[in-house]
């Protein structure tokens, strides 16, 4: 999984030389002396290099590639992690990537994409808004993969997504098999494929468990820590309260262990999306986890290989990681 | 602090106009329609909107104004943080931001800004590595602010920076106040002002206090937490092991935590910056903060404004937010 694909300057490591006097053996440019050739020769043998359209691209110096990424809001530890990972895929291409956010407005959105587009960034990564995309549609020279959620409204596009929809059932029976029989849901924006499909499986899991969904429990369109921990201190404070949570998010788990604080209540959790310093507090928090570097891969490769007549959806494995908060027993 | 100035987008929306129109009145163009005149007028003088640079750019057709961001690594919370500020300030220009990261690597820093460069990028906000900046006299006609740290090798740079000799004083005086006399030092590489800033200020305060510099307590040049996480385990299992830490960044206050998760010693300590989770443990985490806003706002309010002969360099205040952490006792 984390074997890297080795790059030019690995090439240019290994034999001792240049990055220059790599690309100047790759592209097979004259004047270069055997012995150097040779080596080179031995070294991207050795390593298993091959050259690719960013390395050629350089090579026949031209502007270094470079990607745009456009997503929501930095400042979250999913996006920083997914900026980070897109940034390092990028780099096995030897190319360099600009990012921008929208926060929560497809007006800054458009704005982003069309102001990358208009400054010669050509291959976009996008983690879509909400809103409806069909004006890209103009913008049929514009290279884009989507991540993390379908986009709404555009006929063909390639996709690559968590498995949002397992995800959230594991996270689910993780809880029901402990003895839990009121689950709550702590969720986003249902107009966002991920979040939806999330709640999808947290409802297929209470319906093979055969309890019903207590709509009271779920609660969408909470994105805010501070928002998330009043909405779990109100369904607490119910008569019927849940003794267990599924937060559909990190900004949801986050809102959980604030609230949790406050509360002499000990109810079971899980999160989808690891972060940080989930395993540092006491219990650790029971997450589903995903693997940011391999969504992050699968976007760039997808993105750099000549586009297909059909659209491709790519799904990433999820896996649960039991720390602690998931194994809480009903009170 | 919260008040945003107006954008001739808010102007758009009052008066019910398209933004080409606004751009049409504010730049006196000729066949626009009285009424729309009147409205577009009512509307600026009611929001109190003030043309600026960038929106005369966008009415005159130029593409958006675009500030390029280059920052160590976006996947720490203090970078994800700046960047979003950085976003938001901008947006009061009606400007756009790109950004990318170095990881360690001053190669790709220099990558990174060249070509930023290349793709017209004519505004540079740069949190500059450790390497010598005097490469970046060729680029002259680039307008650059330098951020949290002071470049090496430039005669002349417009820099913002943080207090942050007051502010490593001012923890370690906090830790020396409850009784400490053996206060370690986390750190990161030494040769960055930041760093090197906060350490002065943490020795200023021994030396204030009358305690010699036990060189054995400082660690320099650790970045990654479970690094940090070692080097304090390694600390507190001294003959005359440290009894407080002031952790110079949020990297090495979350390796504290670590650490004490798996130890039976409560040490105090103190971290420089704040993070999302820090008021969440118990006990909360005594942090040095900052205006994480303000120091992006004053970075690109110098960025836009027309250059002057002399270099300016702005410091941003610090304050210390008791949590708990730094005002536990010595054992």
């Amino acid at each position: 999984m984390t074997a890297r694909k080795p790059t030019m300057a690995d090439v240019a490591r290994r034999a001792g030389v240049s990055l220059k006097t790599v690309s100047r053996v790759v592209n097979q440019e004259p004047h270069v002396r055997a012995s150097l050739q040779q080596r080179v020769r031995a070294a991207i043998s050795a390593l298993g290099y091959r050259r690719n359209e960013a390395a050629a691209r350089l090579a026949r110096g031209a502007t270094m590639l470079t990607l745009g990424l456009v997503m929501e809001n930095i400042s979250n530890e999913f996006y920083a992690r997914l900026a980070a990972a897109v940034e390092a895929a990028a780099a096995e291409h030897e190319a360099l990537v600009v990012f921008g956010s929208y926060e929560e407005s497809p007006d800054k959105e458009r704005m982003l994409i069309e102001s990358m587009a208009a400054r010669g960034v050509d291959s976009l990564i996008v983690v879509p808004s909400a809103a409806d995309h069909g004006w890209l549609a103009e913008h049929a020279s514009l290279r884009m993969v989507f991540v993390d959620r379908v986009p709404r409204g555009l006929a063909a596009a390639d996709v690559v997504v968590l498995d949002d929809e397992r995800g959230g059932r594991a996270a689910t029976e993780h809880l029901l098999a402990r003895g839990h029989r009121r689950v709550a849901l702590i969720s986003d924006d249902d107009g966002l494929s991920s979040v939806h499909d999330r709640a999808a499986g947290y409802r297929a899991a209470l319906a093979a468990a055969g309890l019903p969904a207590d709509e009271r429990l779920v609660v969408h369109g909470v994105f805010d820590p501070c928002r998330v921990a009043e909405e779990v201190s109100r369904l607490l404070d119910l008569a019927d309260p849940p003794t267990a949570f599924f937060a559909a998010n990190n900004r949801a788990a986050i809102g959980i262990l604030r609230a949790l604080r406050e509360r002499p209540e000990r109810p079971a959790y899980v999160g989808f999306d690891d972060f940080a310093l989930a395993d540092v507090f006491s219990p650790g928090v029971t997450v589903v986890r995903y693997d940011v570097p391999l969504l992050a891969r699968t976007a760039v490769d997808l993105l750099l290989r000549p586009p297909e007549d059909t659209s491709r959806l790519v799904k990433v494995p999820v896996e649960l990681v039991p720390r602690g908060s998931g194994e809480l027993p009903p009170p």
